[in-house]
């Protein structure tokens, strides 16, 4: 399987599932402002919304969507736990990747990572940061990870808020929110991931100077 | 199983979906601005985001989040055939889930149905519009549905879909969108569900006057 990822965003969760399995993958890189893949191919062409994460499967096939693809991985690779197979664990899981995907990716973070997005905008998202990050502080206050073990929402969940140091969100007013992300940071398959992806980050602002 | 719901809120894909299945549930009302329920009770004390649907299982444990409720519903009652059960339309069920509930419910429809939201912030929500809902309706041409057969991610589209009509977004530039309307709308389960919850709509309007 091939993933089509930008250095730090959504897709970053993906990697990390991968990484957790062991799978063999390949990674192609899109450029977040340009929609171009390093070999200069217009990624517009593979998903016209322009949106990574997509997952290009067997027979050229693409699924989209993080929730999506994420629960693909753990399915393909279940000896890697990634994901409960029980019907309760999985709804736990399904509402998990649910919460961050609505309440935090796109009500919370992209308006306020969008340099185009005016400041009524960012205001407006910023507003949601106490509610929804409190709810979440409490649900992992005393617990190490969403559900009993790490989970394809933890990777998920990581990379949504690995965004805060570059917004006006402050991780600090819950405590239990910076010290899931030094947790998580602990295991390889996200240090691994992270650490990648941050290089091609810091090249990526190099080349759009 | 209990559904606490809003009128017309996207919990109405849940009592479509329930309405599918000819599951025997109760339906609890929510009153969106005063988050109680119709006894009087506080809705934030079981859930605390005051967010719509919640799904009471049996035990007292509750579930929350749209994609993760619908999924239950089709599982527990699998004759209706409400999702797919290979793993191949599962992943296609969990990603349109997935892009109705991130790209149109939170992204596009949110800010247009919130009355506090400032105009910048109903603009920036609305210039998502011609991509997102150019993307479904190629999707959606030719087809009946999102999926191969009706699934609980038409009774979730079909619910944000219907809230075009309170909002800036004119559905009949992408004739293929009110085309689906229209037939989702022939399906009793939907015309029912419809029908009782405008009326419980129109009620809490008069409440507010």
């Amino acid at each position: 399987m091939k993933l089509y990822f930008s250095p730090l965003a959504c897709s970053l969760a993906t990697r990390i599932a991968l990484y957790e399995a062991g799978a063999e993958a390949s990674y192609v890189e899109v450029d977040p402002k340009t929609k171009r893949t390093e070999d200069g191919a217009d990624f517009r062409a593979v998903h016209p919304l322009g949106l990574v994460p997509v997952l290009d499967l067997e027979g050229g096939e693409v699924l989209t969507e993080n929730a999506a693809i994420l629960q693909l991985v753990a399915d393909r690779f279940p000896a890697a736990e990634l994901a409960p197979r029980d019907a309760h664990g999985r709804s736990r899981l399904q509402q998990w990747l649910s919460f961050v995907g609505t309440e935090l990716h796109k009500a919370l973070y992209v308006p306020l990572l969008d340099k185009a997005a005016p400041a009524e905008v960012k205001a407006y998202a910023l507003a949601k940061a106490p509610s929804r990050l409190g709810w979440l502080a409490e649900r992992l206050e005393g617990r190490e990870f969403l559900l009993d073990r790490f989970s394809v929402a933890d990777a998920y969940l990581f990379t949504v808020l690995n965004w805060s140091s570059v917004t006006p969100v402050d991780l600090k007013s819950w405590p239990a929110l910076p010290a899931y992300q030094a947790r998580l940071q602990q295991r390889p398959s996200v240090a691994r991931a992270l650490a990648e992806e941050r290089e091609r980050y810091l090249r990526t602002l190099e080349r759009h100077k």
